[in-house]
């Protein structure tokens, strides 16, 4: 069954680079994804097509409309009739997005995704969402990079997404380790020459010293992959 | 003084809509920001302009070779005499972003961001960096999402690139805090009605109400923002 992901917009060009390359273009070229790009805009009232306002109670900056996204979610639940959905704002009050959730959001068959948008949305708007996400703690000028990062992350774990079909079982983090060192041609590059025991053929000791350097890299850098955050 | 950034990656075309639209162009517009994009594989060497080669020891995949990625870097580090630099590679071994980690490389003239690849690095190409960093605990097929939400975070951080001089000052996660709800018009939309305190008129009573808001929201979504992790 194709995977269907909505977008939801101001800025719909932002994506059209990202997932024109990459494995995502290949997973929509294998219909195992379908992405439709919605411009909020199209769906502002009025002449001006006007987004957004200034805000009850004063201060710096305009608010997004709560009109134009209700119109845009309630038209985008038409385009399709999979029962299997999840509606998403991307935004810095949301859950911190990790491995775990991709894998989640890789069993859903169709994602809604609202881009947030550094003005700031109108808090009735949040009553559209199943669930906040947050890519990090960092603040982005919108939505549009955090969702290109959720879709790329749940579009690699689909099934015949990536090439090898084990590679997403190797990758980092796959198995809660940071990986091993890989090496290449040549074998002295400047000095800096292949281990040994990666030359030797020797499969059980290549395997051992692989596992040895994957513990020793995660312990080095990221101990709290292995004892936890707290 | 220009900020200049060097993004050094297997698909340019990724990041053309990405900063040509958005809060980037302008500043890349107002000259506050300089991007440029390298092609790796103008640095790769025969007819066949190879980047990658199968693994020493064995493994399923490709690895990215040293020798492309060492001649794009010493031929990027001729486009600018500014002293003040920093190489760095996304990685999911990096340093996981953060705020603070943006504004420290708001402050450095000059960037060099060497997008990593679902294949992984040859090894020696790390000695490149100066570090490394990991925008957050999932797998992504590369590092151009990452890339450019470093590039995003670090160029609203420049002077003069947001609109209202105060914007970035009151967003999210700048004062530690998750920002408070915000309203604008109508005053009822389909039954949720605008806080009668945000129509009062009364600033000061207003001011409270935001802070308030704000520490409840922390409180309930993020409560490491205000207690910390451990």
């Amino acid at each position: 069954m194709t995977k269907e992901i909505d977008i939801i917009t101001l800025f719909p060009e932002m994506f059209k680079g990202v997932f024109g390359d990459s494995i995502i273009k290949r997973a929509v070229d294998n219909k195992i994804l379908e992405i439709r790009l919605t411009q909020l805009r199209e769906f502002a009232l009025g002449k001006h097509k006007q987004v957004d306002d200034s805000p009850f109670g004063g201060g710096s900056g305009m608010v997004l409309k709560p009109e134009p996204m209700f119109r845009a979610v309630r038209s985008v639940l038409q385009n399709s009739n999979s029962p299997s959905r999840r509606i998403i704002i991307t935004d810095p009050a949301g859950k911190t997005f990790n491995q775990e959730k991709a894998k989640e959001l890789a069993s859903v068959d169709w994602l809604i995704i609202i881009c947030g948008h550094y003005e700031g949305f109108d808090t009735r708007i949040y009553s559209l969402a199943d669930e906040l996400i947050s890519i990090g703690d960092y603040v982005l000028t919108g939505g549009e990079i955090p969702a290109m990062a959720i879709v790329d992350a749940v579009a690699r774990m689909l099934p015949d997404v990536l090439g090898a079909a084990d590679s997403a079982e190797t990758d980092s983090f796959f198995d809660g380790m940071l990986s091993y060192p890989q090496y290449t041609r040549p074998r002295n590059f400047e000095g800096m020459e292949v281990p040994e025991v990666l030359l030797s053929g020797n499969h059980a000791e290549i395997s051992k010293w692989r596992q040895m350097k994957a513990f020793e890299n995660t312990m080095q850098r990221r101990p709290d992959l292995i004892f936890g955050r707290d």
